[in-house]
């Protein structure tokens, strides 16, 4: 139904308040070396959603494991989530937020 | 014998709660054609974030124009966000969570 005889005031106060501050950020970003990886478990520390580009270290063996042992120190910290979601795509989530395994194919 | 002389409640509850019921999740999709939209948008409406594969329908002009101009609905409807977040990664967010234009390279 389109039509609706009231002010929809939660509606109004989600468009200020998105605007000013939301509540969660996802940050897009890439690895070169294991060294960069601080900057980007701080973003999973402070709340945020990480997508991290790993192409740069995909082939490096040593670093990639260095990397994914301390990608699953950050989550089981911070109860999140880290997980592969596409060729050379890590998603590193925090507190709360869950990484769906089951893929949406389509129609579902 | 393994003797431990307190239970550490906090970790215990955050695992209970993290496996239960996680506050938001992450899907990971795949859209074939337009029609396949509703089942990917629910999500979004029912506060989970959607990264979604647009490969199949990328070089399809029009198909490309309908499902932009309807994530851009959707999230002006949740105040959410729409943004391509890598080559044929659409990334859609509910209310409250926006895409860092910004990427973070190496150290940032």
């Amino acid at each position: 139904m389109e039509t609706e005889s009231y002010i929809d005031l939660s509606d109004m106060t989600f468009e200020d308040e998105g605007a000013a501050e939301a509540q969660m950020l996802v940050k897009v970003g890439e690895i070169y070396r294991y060294e960069d990886l601080g900057a980007i478990t701080s973003h999973v520390y402070n709340g945020n959603i990480v997508l991290l580009d790993i192409t740069s270290i995909a082939n490096d063996d040593l670093t990639m494991k260095r990397v994914s042992a301390e990608l699953r120190n950050v989550v089981r910290d911070v109860n999140g989530d880290v997980a592969g979601v596409s060729k050379n795509l890590i998603m590193i989530t925090p507190t709360g937020v869950r990484i769906d395994r089951n893929k949406i194919r389509g129609g579902f």
